[in-house]
């Protein structure tokens, strides 16, 4: 067995029975059948997964350490979550917790291709936090959200994202809206210098999201955004992989709270798959994340990690100007904050508010 | 407001607050801001959703409809789930429950293009339960799980599936896999008289899909399986529409049980982007659906609902010869049982084991 790849579990069981489930853990998550019918030495000893550890976590909580065989991902981002949870998913007494990923593995997807250092560049950012804004509500046409992104970019903020609601409808469709929205944040560019960059929300299968990015690319647009459990983990990582030159943000959405830890699946396996950013719900807003989950995801957004870049902490949700200090000082400099509706609500003084919030953060930043 | 899309939600809340968190809800779902600061009178009148009942159903429990705009879908099964439950599935107070998708949109995707009888059809069965049995261990070569698909043919099953774990792995390439496992299966046949087909596994992103399905039907496989949990919705979805002449098998890997209700999710959103046959875990076997969820399930795969074809229900999980009596009696005859595990465990019995299987099923269907 190549060492290396690992899954952790957190599995709600007794004592008595913990060795036992932790092992058919195992079997699920590998041969999928009674290990004494199989009759293939190399499968026994190279294919079955192990559970190497067992570790009592709370009362009736156990974390269980299975080892797999790195062979059985081959280089599919889908293949990784299906060995790490395909069918444990459906067993509603196990989260996964956190997974160890070897370094051919990791190095196989490589992680961002861009990351903090180049989301800072891209938009003239020294070393402070960066700036995000959301385009919404859907429903609205392209002029409309492109007045909206005018605002935002006048305001000075760096990223102006598509609400993740905007998707190819006939009210706004993809091609119309960069058509309206790029222009019109590069048009702000040439009157200030100050470059606000759009990044388009992707939808639909591959085929369609690869001809949104022909459409992006047409209209100079270098950073897009997807949702990679609705995309499919390997449509994304596709995406990052023939586009490298792009940035791609990671959306939160059906990524779920309690299944798979987000400090997992966002912070780590969003951050291999190639994301630069992953949004990412704060705590004390809308979400239920909390204080310990999103530090921990920030964290593994941004650990040294097998020689892969930084992926950007990018909380939002439900936050608001008064809470940009409070922000700053739990996620550091290295990230990037994301106000949208707080933002909006503020109507016709958008471009002041907005200007308050990039104010805010930069006077944070530099203090 | 064209009528017709609804999202049903169980939310864990007491009385005094139900209220407020059904219109968080209808927001987060719809526009993602806050209502009043929205201005355009199209938006607030069409795409705002708006809570249509509440009502309690347990003790802290409620149901919550939530009428969403088709529009916002545009004809993306991506989107279809987005706005049903993308940021929301973050909150873990709520549940999707159930969906209702107006008859234009539900044509739109079609559903099964073969669906139960098709499937019948293709291997000669008339109006009786199918069977089916997986190939596994992953780990095994080509020519190991061709020998292994020989025998379950010769048993007389209807259809072999790949394990959802059999991938495009080094130790058996799917192109490999398929020419080794189609002629063997069509050798029996020419030897027999009895077809079985072979339902090879997809995976990686659409365009490694694309390139299965290429090397598929070379070797005349007319049927494949796919995780779309893990493919993406609109991946499994544009796969169906682009062969119209192959079977789809959906596979629940990475479904879950208990943020999505299996019935909804795996009955009905699986049938309606295209799936012939639903795999899902059996109750009483290693998975924890109960005997309330699997009927629910095979009834929504089954129902009249907007002209559709019916997607088979296909029972699996910890599944034995056993039984099967018990099982037809509770699913009738418009299902597919499938057994693997059990059957590879006799060994050497292989054929044997598989034939008395497809005996039990045929001597309870025709009795």
């Amino acid at each position: 067995m190549s060492p290396g790849l690992e899954a952790v579990y957190r599995v709600r069981a007794d004592a008595s029975s913990i060795e036992d489930r932790a092992r058919a853990i195992a079997v699920e998550q590998s041969v999928e059948m009674p290990v004494e019918a199989i009759e293939d030495e190399t499968v026994l000893s190279s294919i079955v997964a192990r559970v190497v550890a067992i570790e009592q976590r709370d009362v009736g909580t156990f974390e269980v350490r299975v080892a797999l065989a790195a062979e059985t991902v081959g280089r599919d981002p889908g293949q990784l979550i299906n060995m790490l949870f395909g069918n444990t998913s459906i067993h509603d007494d196990v989260v996964l917790h956190d997974a160890e990923i070897p370094g051919e593995l990791a190095r196989s997807f490589g992680g961002p291709r861009h990351g903090l250092h180049g989301l800072r560049e891209k938009v003239g950012a020294r070393d402070r936090a960066l700036t995000c804004s959301a385009l919404k509500p859907q429903g609205l046409p392209p002029e409309r959200l492109a007045a909206l992104a005018e605002k935002f970019a006048r305001g000075g903020v760096d990223y102006v994202k598509d609400d993740h609601g905007l998707a190819d409808q006939a009210y706004s469709p993809f091609a119309a809206r960069v058509a309206a929205i790029a222009p019109a944040l590069r048009a702000v560019e040439q009157a200030t210098g100050r470059a606000a960059r759009y990044v388009p929300s992707l939808s639909g299968d591959l085929v369609s999201m690869r001809r949104q990015v022909a459409v992006a690319r047409e209209f100079g647009v270098d950073a897009l955004m997807v949702a990679p459990m609705i995309a499919g983990l390997a449509g994304f990582h596709r995406l990052v992989r023939d586009n490298p030159d792009l940035a791609f943000f990671a959306h939160p959405a059906l990524a779920g709270a309690s299944r798979i830890a987000p400090p997992l699946l966002i912070g780590k396996l969003f951050r291999l798959f190639g994301a630069d950013a992953v949004v990412f719900p704060n705590y004390g807003g809308r979400f239920g994340y909390s204080p310990e989950i999103c530090r921990a995801l920030a964290r593994a957004a941004l650990a040294d990690w097998q020689g892969m870049r930084p992926s950007v902490p990018t909380p939002a949700g439900g936050m608001s100007l008064e809470r940009v200090p409070e922000m700053l000082d739990f996620y550091g400099k290295d990230t990037m904050l994301l106000i949208g509706g707080a933002l909006l609500a503020e109507r016709e003084r958008l471009v002041e508010a907005t200007a308050a919030f990039v104010a805010a953060v930069e006077r944070h930043g530099h203090g």
